[in-house]
């Protein structure tokens, strides 16, 4: 049998330089999160259909990839719930278990199964890959890399300000000049609303707020008008929030005008703290209220951080303070704070804009010619000095020269290293710059250190 | 609703100080795969069932999770199919995909894919999960890494030496005294079949000599005799095999006895390099005649790793040669060669050892007591230093001492940084060993770098 091979839909495979791009980006984000104290965890690919399902609505479960039950297991189908178009009833039939969705469902159930051996407050991060089954499209995949932090169990401002300080040192470590990081507040989103009295249209309100950017102010109001029935006294109320163009004006309109309860006043406090910490550093932040993402989960503040490199690939990581991780597993309910990296949008705009270091982009790095095994030998104390720090690779088979040097050049070689009969005559090894073209003989028993790369 | 929490049987939540030893295995792993010139990939999770189904004989089959077509798809169930009890068929009427079975096939299916691409020969690693539904058991999972390098389109036996060093040098840098690394070749297993005219049953008659170690040579002849009908005139000479112990006794029999072809004589000569390559090094390495692993696969020169540390756990790494890798996908067939690491089996025999360095096993550095804002505030500047290098947490919340330095102690912190009232008045800051229980006082404007850890 012959066929064609390829990889389904939505999917991709990562080819050497993309591993290392991945990595190297990974690796920074690994590093900044462990520094600041969080620990790794990472939980199984599947989880049992029940920890998942009704957890990302009707939408999300759609979007579950299910398992199909092994062996005899299939034969339990029931097909009657098919007829009876109950899809539910037919998938948990013949499947009990999930691919993992993202990993805060995950992280849920891991806290709430392990919370007596936990010490709280927990800091945790997680890197690891979730599936969707969306319509694959470009820039769309069906696998995905997840990169999150968390804090479980403590509702201290402190960690609002640490999880900026950790978005502007990873995107700092990560060679961006300019991020900015926007900061709105769920609690003063819901005193405006009942101030200008849609508070039975809070989702409504946000939906339509976040349109601002994209329509104007004018075209808001009007939707807020025709769609909510907006009163027309509140309109100078809204232009003048839509007007100010900078957080601390925001902010004193805000305590002026929308500090009606305790919750509201405590956002208020909280976002000012926040600024206030801010302040000294270089960190870019700027509240901005039309900022409503995640509204269904987060209940504090909510982050979101755009590039300003490229403004058309949307944010390039998000988070916020959320209640209720917990409450589908047990009783003893547990809030926190996380912040997450969108490692397929960072990547792409780092490789856009030539981000990465020239070492990564050569991922080959010397290649020694073959001219037969005892050449190889006599060198191989060379070699593996060499590799103490870099990577070289011995071309496996005695072929022709231009064969090899055809195999550095295609592959990208930066160096080859160079010994054959006539270098051994003279005791040299040779090293040519394939960048460069420089060519460089150094002593056989010379130390390596003094080798010119 | 209230559940409680739990994961599938036969999968694992890995804690923070698991996830530290398997990132340290894995980094050793994958410095000396990329030392030698191997450019990691990585395949999707799941692939075509097309791609995986027949590659693995009708047991594997049976084990590889298949993954449940999404939405309105499922209505296509063929019901049918199992009423005539044709499992495949009714599989394949719900499910398309299936979750990576091992690494082999994806490196098939990647090569025969994007062979124009390659310049081989293609030296590759790939460190990912692969998953099978084998029934749960203590140390048996259905989640697992695999850790493989394979050089894709080349022959030469040098890289046969390669592998050896590779499995050394893994070893060596995992703080292994004493691995043994056995090699087998199944031209070698052949010529021998030959020669005690048993050819007709090759898989039966290594499946007995595989059980020597288990069962002694007396039994092995046993079986021999009365399953396959050995004829008594070769009981001398395969008792003469059994009784050689040392790997150049071996060689020299084999080459005054079984070379009875060019295969034959072809596999002795690389045997023979092999050995003289690795002469001259510290490596053990020694000639296994019962080695029969993956004999379906391994064409050529069979390896396997065992540990001298614990001889239960079976082989820690294992390898070999193989021809017709990307027959199934394509006319232009490729052989090659490849090395297997077996994370889980390393990862509890250096756990059991207590092989890991101090510091993989003490997540949490420092831990600075939270005083108030105020003064976590006033030494922002000697945490960031800190954090070029260290892992600081700031406990987030200002709550009782009592409390914070429990945390410490309970999550094993190694230095707690104590800066409050006290300390801001002669402007010092105390670092304290968990420990020792030493306390070392610093001026608060001292260089980071005369800090005593």
């Amino acid at each position: 049998m012959s066929m064609k091979p390829s990889i389904p839909k939505g999917t991709r495979d990562y080819h050497p330089e993309i591993v290392l791009k991945r990595n190297y980006i990974i690796d920074i984000i690994r590093d900044v999160f462990t520094k600041y104290g969080y620990l790794e965890i990472q939980t199984p690919s599947f989880e049992k259909r029940e920890t998942l399902s009704g957890k990302y609505g009707n939408e999300g479960d759609r979007l579950i990839f299910n398992i199909l039950n092994s062996g005899e297991k299939v034969r339990k189908v029931d097909v009657s719930a098919l007829d009876e178009n109950k899809i539910t009833k037919f998938i948990n039939s013949i499947s009990e278990k999930a691919l993992r969705y993202d990993l805060t469902v995950p992280l849920a159930r891991y806290v709430s199964q392990h919370q007596n051996e936990i010490k709280f407050p927990f800091k945790r991060f997680q890197i690891q890959n979730v599936w969707r089954a969306d319509r694959p499209q470009k820039g769309r995949y069906q696998e995905f890399t997840q990169c999150d932090a968390d804090v479980i169990g403590s509702d201290s401002t402190y960690l609002e300000f640490e999880m900026i300080q950790m978005y502007s040192n990873v995107f700092k470590n990560l060679g961006f000049e300019k991020v900015q990081i926007k900061v709105n507040h769920r609690e003063i989103l819901a005193s405006i609303c009942r101030k200008i009295e849609l508070n039975d249209n809070f989702l409504d309100f946000v939906t339509i707020l976040d349109k601002l950017d994209k329509i104007g102010s004018e075209k808001v109001i009007n939707e807020l008008k025709d769609k909510l029935g907006l009163k027309d006294k509140f309109i100078p109320l809204l232009n003048e929030i839509f007007k100010s163009n900078n957080s601390s004006q925001i902010l004193s309109l805000i305590n002026k005008e929308f500090i009606d309860n305790d919750n509201s006043k405590k956002a208020f406090n909280q976002l000012k703290t926040l600024f206030d910490l801010t302040s000294n550093n270089t960190i870019d932040i700027s509240f901005d209220l039309t900022l409503a993402r995640g509204l269904d989960y987060y209940t504090g503040v909510i982050y979101e951080v755009a590039s300003l490199t490229n403004t058309e690939i949307g944010s390039i990581a998000g988070g916020g303070r959320y209640k209720n991780l917990t409450e589908r597993f047990n009783a003893n309910n547990l809030s926190g704070i996380g912040i997450s990296f969108g490692l397929e949008r960072i990547y792409h705009l780092m490789d856009d804009n030539n981000m990465f270091p020239e070492e990564i982009k050569s991922p080959n790095d010397i290649l020694v010619i073959n001219f037969g095994d005892e050449f190889i030998h006599d060198i191989s104390f060379v070699v593996n000095q060499l590799r103490a720090s870099r990577s070289v690779l011995i071309y496996p088979d005695f072929v022709k020269l231009s064969k090899q040097f055809t195999y550095a050049d295609k592959n990208k070689f930066n160096y080859v290293l160079i010994y054959g009969k006539e270098e051994a005559e003279k005791n040299v090894i040779k090293i040519k710059n394939l960048k460069t073209g420089d060519e460089n003989k150094h002593k056989l028993d010379d130390s390596i250190k003094n080798y010119k790369f």
